[in-house]
């Protein structure tokens, strides 16, 4: 064991040993047997991932981060005068609202905010303004919602909303920004009417960053083939669609070089997720989350989301506690081995820290290491000299 | 030593241990002065990579592939309307022009066409083409040269182009399309006057796919800097900036989460690449590679470039002698040991293959392989009958 600190920032995650074994796999080339196998498999498994058995969606992996999947909503599933509402529960949320309002202008592009930091928006806000928007003859062709917003912690309820779309707004696609959720939270693609989620390899999927995940459901890849005007080139789907049907069926196919090495880590990394089930891989965390959540509350801390029932389980997002100070809280847990981040919204960046907790140090062989992660916290707050 | 096939195509290439090593670093976060001193010295040497030595350039190493550097040219250097040039010397110049038509519009975007394939654009040709749109009042924007062409094995004198250029049309953005050429052919970036170079990892620079690598003058900044409506997001090099000025200077800043693995792995191949210098790396691929097409002409074999002069040294692209079929060569290769690559290009696809002489295996400490690479070529020729 080396020196080295253990990462509970919400994500990069920690990464099992198998996993880093197999981002250091010796050269294939991309349509080598070895590699197509892999991706193959990794391409079928996502479908387990994201809860889907209709085979008619699709799963994409390319080259890129989370923030890719932004832009690939946009390029594909939105025409420059289309409408966009963005439900927004904190600075993730916002930021793909700017990256949406690039393809649709901005005027196009609506941000219903939640009244205040660490709250979620309010299902009849957003029953109103679909209606609104249809009653105006110009319904929204899409809406995003960021299931959990890692800079807030603030989970919404995408089953709820994504039914409220249904009944008054049923045209508008539904996107899921799911980067901090999958794998950690709940999310049923088929069964709940998901048009595409977006994720990234580097938090509960457990693999280290450079994949942009996403899946897209049949109404979604109609829009994706009908779209006459491409805006990019690497962020068009409809180039992609082949290939990524192509490897799944076991023949490769060529647009743009894929990572070997990081498909073959996410191939091995859904293995474990899917064993024995995603349903239980996520279980798994919602017990984690719980466990930590309920031992920070003991100590008297309060959470930046406004209730239990909005919390992500994925990471916590805690105010300091007063006369504390967190840089120094920080680097005082950093001394005992375990990275935790900083807050990131606005003004409100300097009072609250985060503590990610996903993959093999939550809830895999390694989970033991979040215990000690609450015990750096717990004992850096005593020396700083607070008193519960 | 396993059973492995050793990848001889053009990319992704054999990988030395140390860099598969750093693909597998245990988890560190982005911010981690750990990862933040790896990706410093990987943009400073990245400068040494395309012999700069001006302060105002800007390396940017993003997730991606090479594909990606096309969409960073069009989103960044290209406002729509602009007129743009395009060299090209086979399939790869021909996509590049593809992705540039999206930014700038169609009409907008002349492709100037080698007059036969494995021949190059003649120099007075781009000349001509440049002063007439000049005589026109609608001078070209950008020029952009694929310096090997991966499809066709084709070499342009980009130091030449450059100077007629400079001459004719000094106003042009030059743009070099360096995927298949870093690191193993001449580019003097800040000498030649050049404005973006781009290129990816998987090839003559050693690191598994994935990294999006490219270079840009102060000219060009100020071009993305002056650039009011961006395209995209994650496209835009106005928003990377701040981030790749910021690590290059020890500062960890976040837009995206970058590729730390890959990223450690690149730092770690170019200690490699700059040792002794990028000077004699880059010869040593010109003599693996004079050796190599040495020992195939010898067998009688033609080569798709024309001539010596415009031909590539980080690949040979060679055409299956009379009564030789491609598949059975390919396999028959394959059953030695060593993965060869088809041929790419339209209707010459069938005609002819291409194997790739790029890093460790070609002029690193298993430069051996490439011997023992023709060897198998070699006797599959002779196995299926063919006499020189």
């Amino acid at each position: 064991m080396s020196n080295r600190k253990l990462s509970f920032i919400p994500g990069p995650i920690e990464f099992s040993s198998e996993v880093l074994k197999e981002m250091s796999t010796p050269s294939q080339t991309h349509t080598s047997p070895e590699f197509t196998a892999a991706f193959q498999e990794a391409l079928k498994n996502t479908r387990k991932l994201f809860q889907s058995s209709d085979p008619d969606t699709q799963g994409f992996v390319i080259s890129g981060s989370g923030t890719l999947g932004w832009d690939l909503t946009g390029a594909n599933l939105l025409n420059n005068g289309e409408r966009a509402l963005v439900i927004s529960t904190g600075f993730f949320s916002d930021q793909f609202g700017s990256c949406l309002k690039l393809y649709a202008g901005s005027q196009n592009v609506d941000i219903l905010k939640a009244k205040e930091f660490g709250s979620t928006v309010e299902p009849s806000a957003i029953e109103n303004i679909l209606r609104a928007a249809k009653h105006e003859g110009k319904p929204y062709t899409l809406i995003t919602v960021t299931q959990t917003d890692t800079s807030s912690g603030v989970l919404s309820d995408v089953e709820k909303i994504s039914a409220i779309v249904k009944k008054s707004s049923p045209e508008t696609l539904i996107i899921v920004d799911a980067v901090c959720a999958t794998a950690c939270e709940n999310l049923e693609f088929d069964k709940w009417g998901i048009d595409y989620a977006l994720t990234a390899s580097q938090k509960a999927i457990g693999v280290p960053p450079g994949l942009s995940i996403s899946f897209a459901s049949s109404r979604a890849i109609k829009k994706i083939l009908a779209k006459e005007h491409a805006i990019g080139f690497f962020t068009d789907l409809k180039r992609w669609l082949p290939i990524m049907r192509g490897y799944e069926n076991g023949k490769p196919l060529y647009f743009a070089t894929p990572a070997v090495q990081l498909i073959h880590a996410y191939n091995e990394s859904l293995k474990e997720i899917l064993t024995p089930s995603i349903t239980e891989y996520i279980a798994a965390h919602r017990v984690a989350s719980d466990n930590f959540k309920n031992k920070i509350a003991k100590l008297g801390l309060k959470f930046v989301p406004k209730s239990d029932k909005i919390s992500a389980h994925g990471l916590s997002v805690i105010y300091y506690p007063d006369g504390i100070n967190g840089p120094d809280l920080l680097s005082n847990v950093q001394e005992k081995g375990f990275v935790i981040a900083s807050g990131i919204y606005k003004k409100y960046s300097n009072k609250y820290f985060r503590v990610g907790h996903m993959g093999i140090s939550a809830v895999g062989s390694r989970k033991h290491e979040l215990d000690k992660c609450f015990e750096a916290i717990k004992s850096s707050l005593d020396e700083l000299g607070y008193k519960n």
